[in-house]
Protein backbone atom coordinates (compact mmCIF):
# COMPACT_ATOMS: atom_id res chain seq x y z
CA UNK A 1 0.00 0.00 0.00
CA UNK A 2 2.07 3.27 -1.50
CA UNK A 3 -1.45 5.43 -0.80
CA UNK A 4 -1.33 7.53 2.33
CA UNK A 5 -3.59 6.42 4.97
CA UNK A 6 -6.19 9.52 6.18
CA UNK A 7 -6.71 9.04 9.99
CA UNK A 8 -9.89 10.55 10.71
CA UNK A 9 -10.76 11.64 14.63
CA UNK A 10 -13.90 11.42 15.87
CA UNK A 11 -13.14 13.01 19.18
CA UNK A 12 -16.67 13.21 20.12
CA UNK A 13 -19.83 11.41 18.44
CA UNK A 14 -23.61 12.83 19.54
CA UNK A 15 -24.35 10.51 21.89
CA UNK A 16 -21.49 9.73 24.49
CA UNK A 17 -22.01 12.33 27.75
CA UNK A 18 -19.79 13.32 30.69
CA UNK A 19 -21.57 10.62 32.62
CA UNK A 20 -20.60 8.51 30.34
CA UNK A 21 -16.86 9.18 30.38
CA UNK A 22 -15.57 12.48 32.06
CA UNK A 23 -12.72 12.69 29.38
CA UNK A 24 -15.69 13.80 26.26
CA UNK A 25 -14.95 16.87 25.46
CA UNK A 26 -18.34 19.39 25.57
CA UNK A 27 -17.28 22.41 25.66
CA UNK A 28 -15.60 24.15 22.26
CA UNK A 29 -12.37 24.91 23.63
CA UNK A 30 -12.07 21.41 24.68
CA UNK A 31 -12.69 20.18 21.50
CA UNK A 32 -10.24 21.80 19.90
CA UNK A 33 -7.41 20.81 22.35
CA UNK A 34 -8.56 17.70 21.72
CA UNK A 35 -8.67 17.36 18.02
CA UNK A 36 -4.95 19.35 18.79
CA UNK A 37 -3.85 16.43 20.61
CA UNK A 38 -4.82 14.10 17.64
CA UNK A 39 -3.46 16.44 15.14
CA UNK A 40 -0.55 16.57 16.39
CA UNK A 41 -0.15 12.06 16.91
CA UNK A 42 -1.08 12.09 12.89
CA UNK A 43 -4.88 12.88 12.70
CA UNK A 44 -5.80 14.28 8.70
CA UNK A 45 -9.72 14.76 9.02
CA UNK A 46 -11.32 15.81 12.45
CA UNK A 47 -15.24 14.59 12.55
CA UNK A 48 -16.77 17.01 14.24
CA UNK A 49 -20.25 17.18 16.20
CA UNK A 50 -21.01 20.51 18.61
CA UNK A 51 -22.63 20.15 22.07
CA UNK A 52 -24.99 22.35 23.99
CA UNK A 53 -23.65 23.09 27.56
CA UNK A 54 -25.56 20.35 29.37
CA UNK A 55 -23.50 18.18 26.79
CA UNK A 56 -26.93 17.04 24.89
CA UNK A 57 -26.14 17.04 21.20
CA UNK A 58 -26.48 20.46 18.98
CA UNK A 59 -26.72 21.52 15.23
CA UNK A 60 -26.09 25.09 16.28
CA UNK A 61 -24.52 26.70 13.01
CA UNK A 62 -22.84 29.22 15.58
CA UNK A 63 -20.88 26.56 17.79
CA UNK A 64 -19.60 25.49 14.76
CA UNK A 65 -18.40 28.39 13.34
CA UNK A 66 -16.72 28.97 16.82
CA UNK A 67 -15.11 24.85 16.87
CA UNK A 68 -14.13 25.68 13.08
CA UNK A 69 -12.56 28.88 13.51
CA UNK A 70 -10.37 27.08 17.10
CA UNK A 71 -9.04 24.34 14.47
CA UNK A 72 -8.30 26.85 11.77
CA UNK A 73 -5.97 28.32 14.64
CA UNK A 74 -4.79 25.31 16.30
CA UNK A 75 -4.69 22.94 13.97
CA UNK A 76 -3.67 24.86 10.78
CA UNK A 77 -4.28 22.26 7.60
CA UNK A 78 -6.27 19.74 9.45
CA UNK A 79 -9.55 18.77 7.43
CA UNK A 80 -12.87 19.90 9.22
CA UNK A 81 -15.73 17.76 8.67
CA UNK A 82 -18.46 18.65 10.18
CA UNK A 83 -21.58 16.12 10.79
CA UNK A 84 -24.99 16.52 9.45
CA UNK A 85 -26.33 13.10 11.03
CA UNK A 86 -29.58 13.32 12.86
CA UNK A 87 -28.39 12.62 16.01
CA UNK A 88 -27.85 16.54 16.60
CA UNK A 89 -30.91 18.16 14.51
CA UNK A 90 -33.90 17.08 12.45
CA UNK A 91 -34.54 18.08 9.09
CA UNK A 92 -32.68 20.52 7.33
CA UNK A 93 -31.56 21.81 10.72
CA UNK A 94 -29.28 19.33 10.25
CA UNK A 95 -27.34 21.34 6.80
CA UNK A 96 -27.76 24.84 8.32
CA UNK A 97 -23.77 24.88 9.09
CA UNK A 98 -22.72 24.23 5.77
CA UNK A 99 -22.86 27.78 4.33
CA UNK A 100 -19.83 27.88 6.94
CA UNK A 101 -17.85 26.13 3.96
CA UNK A 102 -15.70 23.49 5.87
CA UNK A 103 -13.93 20.79 3.85
CA UNK A 104 -16.13 17.90 4.28
CA UNK A 105 -19.50 16.93 5.63
CA UNK A 106 -21.10 13.62 6.10
CA UNK A 107 -23.75 12.60 4.41
CA UNK A 108 -26.12 9.94 4.81
CA UNK A 109 -28.09 8.67 1.86
CA UNK A 110 -30.51 6.17 3.25
CA UNK A 111 -32.27 5.03 5.94
CA UNK A 112 -31.54 2.56 8.73
CA UNK A 113 -33.17 1.40 12.04
CA UNK A 114 -30.98 2.58 15.11
CA UNK A 115 -30.88 1.01 19.06
CA UNK A 116 -34.19 2.43 19.91
CA UNK A 117 -35.84 4.63 16.68
CA UNK A 118 -34.80 4.97 12.92
CA UNK A 119 -32.82 7.26 11.61
CA UNK A 120 -35.02 8.89 9.27
CA UNK A 121 -32.66 10.30 5.74
CA UNK A 122 -36.14 11.23 3.50
CA UNK A 123 -35.08 11.35 -0.17
CA UNK A 124 -35.57 14.79 -0.35
CA UNK A 125 -33.74 15.63 2.69
CA UNK A 126 -30.64 13.64 1.37
CA UNK A 127 -30.85 15.49 -1.92
CA UNK A 128 -31.11 18.80 -0.30
CA UNK A 129 -28.23 18.40 2.11
CA UNK A 130 -26.19 17.34 -1.47
CA UNK A 131 -27.04 20.23 -2.90
CA UNK A 132 -26.19 22.44 -0.13
CA UNK A 133 -22.81 20.98 -0.13
CA UNK A 134 -22.46 21.47 -3.87
CA UNK A 135 -23.43 25.16 -3.42
CA UNK A 136 -20.83 25.58 -0.98
CA UNK A 137 -17.88 23.48 -1.89
CA UNK A 138 -18.09 21.09 0.94
CA UNK A 139 -16.93 17.16 -0.22
CA UNK A 140 -19.20 14.60 1.37
CA UNK A 141 -18.46 12.03 3.16
CA UNK A 142 -21.27 9.25 2.66
CA UNK A 143 -22.05 7.27 5.46
CA UNK A 144 -23.01 3.97 4.64
CA UNK A 145 -24.74 1.99 7.59
CA UNK A 146 -26.66 -0.92 5.05
CA UNK A 147 -25.00 -2.05 1.45
CA UNK A 148 -28.20 -0.35 -0.38
CA UNK A 149 -26.41 2.88 0.81
CA UNK A 150 -23.47 2.24 -1.76
CA UNK A 151 -25.49 1.73 -4.51
CA UNK A 152 -27.34 4.74 -3.73
CA UNK A 153 -23.93 6.85 -3.50
CA UNK A 154 -22.42 5.27 -6.70
CA UNK A 155 -25.96 6.57 -8.06
CA UNK A 156 -25.59 10.01 -6.85
CA UNK A 157 -21.96 10.71 -8.00
CA UNK A 158 -23.61 9.19 -11.23
CA UNK A 159 -25.57 11.63 -11.57
CA UNK A 160 -24.32 14.44 -10.14
CA UNK A 161 -25.37 15.08 -7.33
CA UNK A 162 -22.41 13.88 -5.47
CA UNK A 163 -19.69 15.27 -8.20
CA UNK A 164 -16.06 14.16 -7.93
CA UNK A 165 -14.35 11.44 -6.46
CA UNK A 166 -16.68 9.72 -4.10
CA UNK A 167 -15.63 8.93 0.05
CA UNK A 168 -17.48 6.68 1.06
CA UNK A 169 -17.46 5.51 5.04
CA UNK A 170 -18.54 1.61 6.25
CA UNK A 171 -20.63 2.40 9.46
CA UNK A 172 -20.86 -1.23 11.64
CA UNK A 173 -21.71 -2.39 14.66
CA UNK A 174 -24.88 -0.07 15.36
CA UNK A 175 -27.43 -1.86 16.92
CA UNK A 176 -30.24 -2.82 14.47
CA UNK A 177 -28.56 -1.73 11.44
CA UNK A 178 -25.03 -3.63 10.15
CA UNK A 179 -23.11 -5.58 12.49
CA UNK A 180 -19.77 -5.88 12.18
CA UNK A 181 -19.37 -8.65 9.92
CA UNK A 182 -15.85 -9.67 7.95
CA UNK A 183 -17.47 -10.75 4.80
CA UNK A 184 -19.91 -7.73 4.54
CA UNK A 185 -16.84 -5.37 5.02
CA UNK A 186 -14.78 -7.51 2.31
CA UNK A 187 -18.11 -7.47 0.12
CA UNK A 188 -18.67 -3.66 0.59
CA UNK A 189 -14.89 -3.13 -0.62
CA UNK A 190 -15.26 -5.42 -3.52
CA UNK A 191 -18.77 -3.44 -3.90
CA UNK A 192 -17.43 0.09 -4.03
CA UNK A 193 -14.40 -1.50 -6.39
CA UNK A 194 -16.70 -2.39 -8.88
CA UNK A 195 -19.16 0.17 -9.19
CA UNK A 196 -16.65 3.30 -8.61
CA UNK A 197 -13.16 2.17 -8.68
CA UNK A 198 -11.84 5.70 -8.16
CA UNK A 199 -13.67 6.53 -4.71
CA UNK A 200 -11.99 6.26 -1.33
CA UNK A 201 -13.39 4.84 1.17
CA UNK A 202 -12.83 4.30 5.01
CA UNK A 203 -15.13 2.73 8.11
CA UNK A 204 -16.11 3.25 11.05
CA UNK A 205 -16.80 0.81 14.11
CA UNK A 206 -19.11 1.87 16.94
CA UNK A 207 -17.70 1.67 21.07
CA UNK A 208 -15.80 -1.57 21.20
CA UNK A 209 -15.84 -2.26 17.40
CA UNK A 210 -13.56 0.37 16.78
CA UNK A 211 -10.15 -0.95 16.97
CA UNK A 212 -11.86 -4.18 15.00
CA UNK A 213 -12.80 -1.81 12.08
CA UNK A 214 -9.76 0.49 12.43
CA UNK A 215 -7.18 -2.93 12.02
CA UNK A 216 -9.31 -4.10 8.72
CA UNK A 217 -9.35 -1.06 7.25
CA UNK A 218 -5.81 -0.07 7.58
CA UNK A 219 -5.12 -4.08 6.29
CA UNK A 220 -7.33 -3.52 3.73
CA UNK A 221 -5.95 -0.43 2.79
CA UNK A 222 -8.59 1.85 3.25
CA UNK A 223 -8.63 4.89 5.57
CA UNK A 224 -9.96 4.80 9.46
CA UNK A 225 -11.98 6.92 11.72
CA UNK A 226 -10.75 6.44 15.09
CA UNK B 1 -33.33 -28.92 -7.33
CA UNK B 2 -35.51 -31.62 -5.96
CA UNK B 3 -36.98 -29.01 -3.54
CA UNK B 4 -40.48 -27.81 -4.44
CA UNK B 5 -40.40 -24.08 -5.58
CA UNK B 6 -43.28 -22.22 -4.06
CA UNK B 7 -44.82 -19.95 -6.17
CA UNK B 8 -46.19 -16.65 -4.54
CA UNK B 9 -49.26 -14.72 -6.14
CA UNK B 10 -48.71 -11.19 -5.06
CA UNK B 11 -52.28 -10.18 -7.11
CA UNK B 12 -52.10 -6.81 -5.66
CA UNK B 13 -49.41 -4.70 -4.25
CA UNK B 14 -50.51 -1.65 -2.75
CA UNK B 15 -49.43 0.75 -4.78
CA UNK B 16 -51.04 0.15 -7.93
CA UNK B 17 -54.19 1.42 -9.01
CA UNK B 18 -56.95 0.68 -11.66
CA UNK B 19 -55.72 4.30 -13.26
CA UNK B 20 -52.59 2.57 -14.14
CA UNK B 21 -54.03 -0.80 -15.11
CA UNK B 22 -57.56 -1.60 -15.33
CA UNK B 23 -56.89 -5.32 -14.33
CA UNK B 24 -55.83 -4.76 -10.69
CA UNK B 25 -57.98 -6.54 -8.56
CA UNK B 26 -59.58 -4.31 -5.85
CA UNK B 27 -62.42 -5.22 -4.31
CA UNK B 28 -62.56 -8.66 -1.78
CA UNK B 29 -64.53 -10.91 -4.43
CA UNK B 30 -62.50 -8.67 -7.53
CA UNK B 31 -59.29 -10.44 -5.37
CA UNK B 32 -60.74 -13.75 -4.50
CA UNK B 33 -60.86 -14.52 -8.25
CA UNK B 34 -57.96 -13.41 -9.39
CA UNK B 35 -55.89 -15.88 -6.60
CA UNK B 36 -58.06 -18.38 -7.63
CA UNK B 37 -57.23 -18.19 -11.13
CA UNK B 38 -53.06 -18.12 -9.86
CA UNK B 39 -54.20 -21.27 -7.63
CA UNK B 40 -55.17 -22.83 -10.34
CA UNK B 41 -52.65 -21.89 -12.14
CA UNK B 42 -49.99 -23.60 -9.23
CA UNK B 43 -49.24 -20.71 -7.20
CA UNK B 44 -48.83 -21.91 -3.33
CA UNK B 45 -48.74 -18.83 -1.19
CA UNK B 46 -51.36 -15.56 -1.69
CA UNK B 47 -50.08 -12.46 -0.51
CA UNK B 48 -52.42 -9.93 0.08
CA UNK B 49 -53.39 -6.41 0.87
CA UNK B 50 -56.94 -5.06 0.72
CA UNK B 51 -57.80 -1.95 -0.54
CA UNK B 52 -60.54 0.85 0.23
CA UNK B 53 -63.58 1.11 -2.70
CA UNK B 54 -61.42 3.90 -4.12
CA UNK B 55 -58.59 1.88 -4.33
CA UNK B 56 -56.01 3.30 -2.20
CA UNK B 57 -54.79 0.91 0.72
CA UNK B 58 -56.17 -0.43 3.47
CA UNK B 59 -55.27 -1.86 7.17
CA UNK B 60 -58.94 -2.61 7.56
CA UNK B 61 -59.28 -6.24 9.95
CA UNK B 62 -62.76 -6.91 8.40
CA UNK B 63 -61.97 -6.50 4.70
CA UNK B 64 -59.11 -8.87 5.64
CA UNK B 65 -61.47 -11.32 7.30
CA UNK B 66 -63.52 -11.34 4.23
CA UNK B 67 -60.69 -12.02 1.80
CA UNK B 68 -59.59 -15.05 4.09
CA UNK B 69 -62.82 -16.17 4.01
CA UNK B 70 -63.14 -16.06 0.17
CA UNK B 71 -59.54 -17.92 0.00
CA UNK B 72 -60.48 -20.37 2.35
CA UNK B 73 -63.55 -21.42 0.11
CA UNK B 74 -62.64 -20.81 -3.32
CA UNK B 75 -58.83 -21.78 -2.72
CA UNK B 76 -58.71 -24.32 -0.56
CA UNK B 77 -55.09 -24.97 0.76
CA UNK B 78 -53.32 -22.30 -0.53
CA UNK B 79 -51.02 -20.35 2.00
CA UNK B 80 -52.64 -17.55 3.22
CA UNK B 81 -50.09 -14.30 3.68
CA UNK B 82 -51.58 -10.97 4.77
CA UNK B 83 -48.98 -8.16 4.10
CA UNK B 84 -48.45 -6.10 7.14
CA UNK B 85 -45.97 -3.13 5.36
CA UNK B 86 -46.30 0.12 6.09
CA UNK B 87 -47.93 1.51 2.61
CA UNK B 88 -51.17 0.18 3.96
CA UNK B 89 -51.40 1.89 7.38
CA UNK B 90 -49.14 3.16 10.08
CA UNK B 91 -47.69 2.12 13.52
CA UNK B 92 -50.05 -1.01 15.15
CA UNK B 93 -52.84 -0.37 12.94
CA UNK B 94 -50.48 -2.82 10.51
CA UNK B 95 -50.84 -5.53 12.65
CA UNK B 96 -54.86 -5.20 13.74
CA UNK B 97 -55.18 -8.49 11.12
CA UNK B 98 -52.93 -11.28 12.69
CA UNK B 99 -56.06 -12.02 15.14
CA UNK B 100 -57.60 -13.50 12.31
CA UNK B 101 -54.83 -16.31 12.33
CA UNK B 102 -53.76 -16.26 8.18
CA UNK B 103 -50.94 -18.96 7.82
CA UNK B 104 -48.49 -16.17 7.00
CA UNK B 105 -47.73 -12.64 7.40
CA UNK B 106 -45.13 -10.16 6.19
CA UNK B 107 -42.41 -8.41 8.61
CA UNK B 108 -40.08 -6.13 7.84
CA UNK B 109 -37.45 -6.09 10.22
CA UNK B 110 -35.51 -2.81 9.50
CA UNK B 111 -36.04 0.57 8.00
CA UNK B 112 -35.09 2.06 4.41
CA UNK B 113 -35.65 4.36 1.79
CA UNK B 114 -38.93 4.39 -0.40
CA UNK B 115 -38.83 6.16 -3.45
CA UNK B 116 -40.38 8.85 -1.89
CA UNK B 117 -40.45 8.86 1.93
CA UNK B 118 -38.91 6.74 4.54
CA UNK B 119 -39.78 2.85 4.54
CA UNK B 120 -40.51 3.33 8.88
CA UNK B 121 -40.20 0.00 10.88
CA UNK B 122 -38.70 1.11 14.19
CA UNK B 123 -37.27 -1.11 16.29
CA UNK B 124 -40.37 -1.70 18.85
CA UNK B 125 -43.05 -1.69 16.14
CA UNK B 126 -41.06 -4.92 14.89
CA UNK B 127 -41.12 -6.74 18.07
CA UNK B 128 -44.53 -5.58 18.31
CA UNK B 129 -45.42 -7.27 15.24
CA UNK B 130 -43.55 -10.22 15.43
CA UNK B 131 -45.02 -11.31 19.11
CA UNK B 132 -48.36 -10.45 17.58
CA UNK B 133 -47.00 -13.34 15.21
CA UNK B 134 -46.04 -15.45 17.98
CA UNK B 135 -49.18 -15.07 19.66
CA UNK B 136 -51.48 -15.85 17.02
CA UNK B 137 -49.40 -18.69 15.00
CA UNK B 138 -48.45 -16.54 12.26
CA UNK B 139 -45.54 -17.42 10.07
CA UNK B 140 -43.05 -14.39 9.69
CA UNK B 141 -41.82 -13.73 5.85
CA UNK B 142 -39.25 -11.54 6.74
CA UNK B 143 -38.80 -8.98 4.08
CA UNK B 144 -34.75 -7.87 2.91
CA UNK B 145 -35.11 -4.73 1.49
CA UNK B 146 -31.08 -4.53 2.35
CA UNK B 147 -28.31 -6.47 3.56
CA UNK B 148 -28.76 -5.89 7.02
CA UNK B 149 -32.31 -7.12 7.07
CA UNK B 150 -31.20 -10.36 7.06
CA UNK B 151 -29.15 -10.57 9.90
CA UNK B 152 -31.41 -8.67 11.51
CA UNK B 153 -34.08 -11.75 10.66
CA UNK B 154 -31.03 -14.18 11.88
CA UNK B 155 -30.64 -12.46 14.95
CA UNK B 156 -34.36 -12.37 15.98
CA UNK B 157 -34.25 -16.05 14.78
CA UNK B 158 -31.66 -17.18 17.14
CA UNK B 159 -33.39 -15.12 20.35
CA UNK B 160 -36.61 -16.19 19.33
CA UNK B 161 -38.47 -13.21 18.52
CA UNK B 162 -38.75 -15.18 14.98
CA UNK B 163 -39.27 -19.06 16.11
CA UNK B 164 -39.26 -21.79 13.84
CA UNK B 165 -37.23 -22.13 10.14
CA UNK B 166 -36.64 -18.41 8.70
CA UNK B 167 -38.28 -17.79 5.92
CA UNK B 168 -36.36 -14.55 3.94
CA UNK B 169 -37.77 -12.63 1.15
CA UNK B 170 -35.24 -10.25 -1.11
CA UNK B 171 -36.70 -7.44 -2.57
CA UNK B 172 -35.53 -5.64 -5.22
CA UNK B 173 -35.70 -3.06 -7.37
CA UNK B 174 -37.09 -0.54 -5.34
CA UNK B 175 -36.02 3.04 -5.88
CA UNK B 176 -33.45 4.54 -3.38
CA UNK B 177 -33.36 0.85 -1.52
CA UNK B 178 -31.52 -1.99 -2.96
CA UNK B 179 -31.40 -2.08 -6.80
CA UNK B 180 -31.68 -5.12 -9.04
CA UNK B 181 -28.39 -6.55 -9.36
CA UNK B 182 -26.70 -9.92 -9.67
CA UNK B 183 -23.56 -9.82 -7.30
CA UNK B 184 -25.92 -8.38 -4.24
CA UNK B 185 -28.55 -11.36 -4.82
CA UNK B 186 -25.77 -14.14 -4.46
CA UNK B 187 -24.17 -12.64 -1.44
CA UNK B 188 -27.32 -12.48 0.23
CA UNK B 189 -28.16 -15.96 -0.52
CA UNK B 190 -24.36 -17.08 0.26
CA UNK B 191 -25.19 -14.82 3.56
CA UNK B 192 -28.54 -16.61 4.57
CA UNK B 193 -26.60 -19.95 3.99
CA UNK B 194 -23.81 -19.00 6.18
CA UNK B 195 -25.77 -17.42 8.82
CA UNK B 196 -29.34 -19.53 8.79
CA UNK B 197 -28.46 -23.12 7.03
CA UNK B 198 -32.40 -24.17 7.87
CA UNK B 199 -33.64 -20.76 6.13
CA UNK B 200 -35.45 -20.74 3.34
CA UNK B 201 -35.71 -17.86 0.97
CA UNK B 202 -37.66 -16.08 -2.04
CA UNK B 203 -37.12 -13.31 -3.57
CA UNK B 204 -39.35 -10.30 -5.58
CA UNK B 205 -38.32 -7.74 -8.17
CA UNK B 206 -40.22 -4.65 -8.27
CA UNK B 207 -42.35 -3.81 -11.53
CA UNK B 208 -40.32 -4.92 -14.64
CA UNK B 209 -37.83 -6.20 -12.21
CA UNK B 210 -40.00 -9.03 -11.44
CA UNK B 211 -39.18 -11.57 -14.50
CA UNK B 212 -35.52 -11.17 -13.92
CA UNK B 213 -35.83 -11.93 -10.34
CA UNK B 214 -38.33 -15.40 -11.06
CA UNK B 215 -35.69 -16.53 -13.05
CA UNK B 216 -32.74 -15.98 -10.84
CA UNK B 217 -34.41 -17.30 -7.62
CA UNK B 218 -36.05 -20.76 -9.61
CA UNK B 219 -32.50 -21.17 -10.87
CA UNK B 220 -30.62 -20.78 -7.72
CA UNK B 221 -33.16 -23.18 -6.37
CA UNK B 222 -34.91 -20.38 -4.41
CA UNK B 223 -39.14 -19.67 -4.11
CA UNK B 224 -40.63 -16.97 -5.58
CA UNK B 225 -43.27 -13.91 -5.88
CA UNK B 226 -45.09 -13.01 -9.37
ZN1 LIG C 1 -20.32 11.57 13.74
ZN1 LIG D 1 -4.28 23.82 20.87
ZN1 LIG E 1 -46.94 -6.77 -0.48
ZN1 LIG F 1 -63.29 -18.71 -7.49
Amino acid sequence: MTKPCIICVAITGSVATKDNNPAVPITVAEQVESVHEAFEAGATIAHCHVRNDDGTPSSDPEKFARLKEGLEAHCPGIIIQFSTGGRSGAGRARGGMLPLRPDMASLSVGSNNFPTRVYENPPDLVDWLASEMRTYGVKPEVEAFDLSHIFQAVAMNRDGRVPGKLYVQFVMGVKNAMPVDREVFDFYIKTVERLAPEAEWCAAGIGRHQITLNEWSIAAGGHTRT
